[in-house]
């Protein structure tokens, strides 16, 4: 499981490099009837296209059609994308009240847009139809025609037009990259070791009483022998890595708010993966009489009483902690001594909605991580990512003794890019860690467990919640480690038996609790 | 706070003292015209009055009314409540059909409840009006006469008559003891300390950037100087408390599904105060994918078109964690060498929505508790609190050296029924803990805070989840550590420079990281 993958897709603005063409049409309603006045509309005309519609000498936008009607004037104004032209019409508006007012006391009652039509060009030729909300999308070869079938001004200020052109270009790059694999490099590999056993970890621990599923979906009870394993793997990430690199803890909610993941792009980019929590209209007994009335009567939950009184999500379960780290620093300007910035959260529980490919507890719906934050320059991040592929290195080597093996992934958009040709440019991007899992088969043939992971992720999150240092430019990154990765990585190579488990590990944890025996 | 406060109101069955009638009219529509059988039918209704309602020489309900007209007889049952008329009527159309039969080849096509009316006496008067679902409530003095509105065979059968009786009686009693003041005993005090400071402990920590409120209401994000003093908070209450006394650790799941709070009561009885989860009905990125483009498009979450893809909540946020133990030992026998049974969780994180009453981090709607339930026989638990209680003393004195206090705390329904008198007899019920908070006044006349606190519970959750033990009767209880709790208090008394915290504390902290330094 890449722990932490999605980054927002972003293109570059090449409207200047593709043919893009907006084409509006707009009706003016006048006060007064206008029909006599021929003469100064075609001078108003003319001048609008060679002052408001022009910078320089810099054509940005034409009116090439107008007609006036009575008391209308409807136009069109073409662009190649430079000066929207719904952006031009309230320019063009001013401008017209002035000159009609001025001269024949007539004056603009309102604009209704008629139609407005966007070509632009594709990077490439759809390989499917493509259908995006508040426009119908036409495309021919590489040239996309979307028709906006929604044209209130309010729509318009909203700056809508370019995301929606962006969402077009974005599905059709995705259809050339779905299903495709993600961009994989080995960069070191353990030397192989022999397994204890070949049993899968959690069915075992299950069958022994350690641990216990549910009660909901993707979710375990741990019992006092498994608990002490994860809380181990918890002492010692944080006495072998976190301790020794200089993080300090921090406690986060770990409630997340839409505003958050609006700002990363999770809530684009995942909201199918989401817990969603409601919370109640109000706190007043008297609001829930019947609902508890009903409760005690039926013993059930009456579920649309629930419904009535609860309000609309606004928030959902920690997904990853680094976003609210980021959000603990929104719009700060962090003192140069304090750099680089070293975080890390234990205490937020992590929920994915897994619906179908929950395993044991490597993939589950809950689980528990801590995931550092480090925020600084270039070379200060640089440097912390070496020292951190040692203190890993060294935890899964001297302490755990695993056969593992480490690869850059890189996210298509990023390799699509060309910028993977060459790791010693690997600035940004992710390392993953994973295991040999004896008891999926071979160590050849069989899916390692992706365990651990590093990530430099340049500015973007920086950018996004607006953090600055005193002269620095920032970059940052984070690296989730998740409690359950590191257990079962564990357990599937080691076995369950403190007695087989190696040195290292042993001086950690050599002996587990009894636990309750049961008849 | 009562960390755990809500226990569910049972009464005691007096039906036998109280005048209960039940008086149900039914109609049994049949398959063909018996005008001509007055002789039959009333051979037959004695019969019944004499066999099927009667047991030995008790009377238990009586057909004290019948009339037959062409293809129908309808017939009125009445009954002191040993056997309620609508469990004898499926018995009674047995019997009809079977002698109709035989003798006059006519069946039962079906049966009609016309009216079915219950009186009960109240142990009180009702001071106001009494409404519940399903039936409409008249009270006359000291008789509440219930008609009921729903008659449907379904409806009978599913046991809800007794649960609205017990509904209308608990609603009479709380009238009385709304607003009234819980039982409060002292048990001990400590000597009164003079506070290092008088000021509001978050307002300062707030100040000084060591805290941050937010992102949502009533949750906090600590910077590395609070995180570091809740988790020493932890750290104390394992060592000094826990592991001393042979806890062992758990983790559970913090979602917590309505199945096991209908069980343990807390769904009627804080329905208001949950955080509510609901899943995505299906995490296929498709049926997602209108949601995703708005919000590309627009930058805001789509409300409606989020709540098409979310299911029905089914579960809500941990409130406590016992419930969840509780349920780990659903319908398990334990074996006598196990007991008692000592385990705590400190990884689930407690939400509760607080709506008005929110204040620093000591009222708060997310925070972090450590949840030690004890399960074993009434002698075990009761040593274990004698343990309990000198544990915790040593922490507050000689760590914390608090000025505090115990109290045991009886909720209404035990006080009333005489059982706190004479605290010799407090073998279960509740001890609070408070400590002096000087920012918030003078010691005799400000609020204490309530920090801690200690219950036994008898059986009430072992019989809830059917847990046993080999021979043992067993009974449990639980132990709420707030870390927020424990901080305040801690922090309100001695101030925020480590160098005046009592030398028992600063053995576990005596330096505070430094945090980030913003411009």
């Amino acid at each position: 499981m890449v722990l932490f993958e999605f980054i927002r897709i972003k293109y570059p603005r090449r409207d200047n490099l593709l043919m893009n063409r907006f084409d509006l049409q707009a009706k003016f309603m006048l006060s007064g009837d206008v029909s006599g006045l021929k003469k100064e509309f075609e001078k108003f005309i003319a001048t609008t296209n060679e002052t408001i519609l022009k910078k320089g000498s810099e054509k940005l936008a034409t009116i090439d059609q107008y007609r006036i009607e009575k008391d209308t004037l409807t136009l069109s104004i073409a662009s190649e994308g430079t000066l929207r032209p719904h952006n031009a019409l309230l320019q063009i508006k001013n401008a017209l009240s002035k000159e009609l007012g001025k001269t024949h006391h007539v004056g603009v009652r309102g604009i209704n847009i008629e139609t407005y039509t966007i070509s632009f060009d594709l990077p490439r030729e759809p390989l499917k139809d493509i259908s995006i909300p508040f426009a119908s999308v036409r495309i021919q070869g590489k040239q996309a025609t979307m028709t906006l079938s929604d044209v209130s001004d309010e729509f318009l200020r909203r700056n809508y037009i370019d995301r929606m052109m962006n969402l077009v270009r974005e599905k059709v790059e995705s259809q050339y990259y779905e299903g495709k694999a993600e961009f994989w490099k080995l960069i070191w590999k353990s030397e192989e070791k022999k397994p204890v056993w070949t049993k899968d970890p959690t069915e075992e621990m299950e069958r022994l009483g350690w641990l216990k599923q549910g009660p909901t979906k993707g979710k375990w009870f741990y019992r006092p022998q498994a608990a002490t394993i994860l809380k181990t793997m918890e002492r010692i990430a944080i006495n072998e890595v976190l301790q020794p690199l200089g993080f300090q803890e921090v406690i986060e909610s770990h409630i997340k708010p839409f505003d958050i993941w609006l700002k990363t792009g999770h809530m684009e980019g995942m909201p199918y993966e989401f817990y969603y929590i409601s919370e109640p209209k109000t706190r007043d007994a008297k609001d829930w009489e019947r609902f508890t009335d009903l409760t005690k009567i039926t013993k059930e939950v009456p579920v649309e009483e629930l419904q009535k009184n609860l309000s609309v999500p606004t928030a959902g379960l920690c997904y990853a902690q680094c976003p609210m780290i980021y959000w603990s620093f929104k719009g700060k300007t962090i003192a140069e001594k304090s750099l680089p910035v070293l975080v890390y959260d234990r205490t937020a529980i992590s929920a994915r909605y897994e619906s179908g490919g929950r395993h044991g507890i490597e993939r589950v719906d809950e689980f528990h991580r801590i995931e550092p934050v480090y925020i600084g320059t270039r070379e200060q991040l640089l440097l912390l990512r070496e020292k951190f592929l040692e203190r890993y290195k060294h935890v899964f080597n001297e302490i755990f003794d695993l056969e593992w093996q480490m690869a850059w992934v890189t996210p298509w958009y990023l390799q699509q890019a060309g910028k993977i040709s060459d790791e010693s440019t690997q600035d940004t991007g992710t390392i993953d860690y994973e295991a040999y899992m004896p008891y999926r088969g071979s160590r050849n043939d069989s899916e390692w467990l992706e365990f651990q992971n590093l990530s430099i992720l340049g500015d973007k999150y920086i950018t996004a919640f607006n953090i600055k240092a005193q002269k620095s430019e920032l970059w940052s990154g984070c690296s989730g480690i998740g409690l359950e990765r590191w257990t079962t990585a564990f357990l599937a190579q080691k076995g369950l038996d403190p007695q087989r488990w190696p040195e290292g590990f042993r001086k950690y944890l050599d002996k587990l609790p009894t636990g309750t025996e049961f008849l």
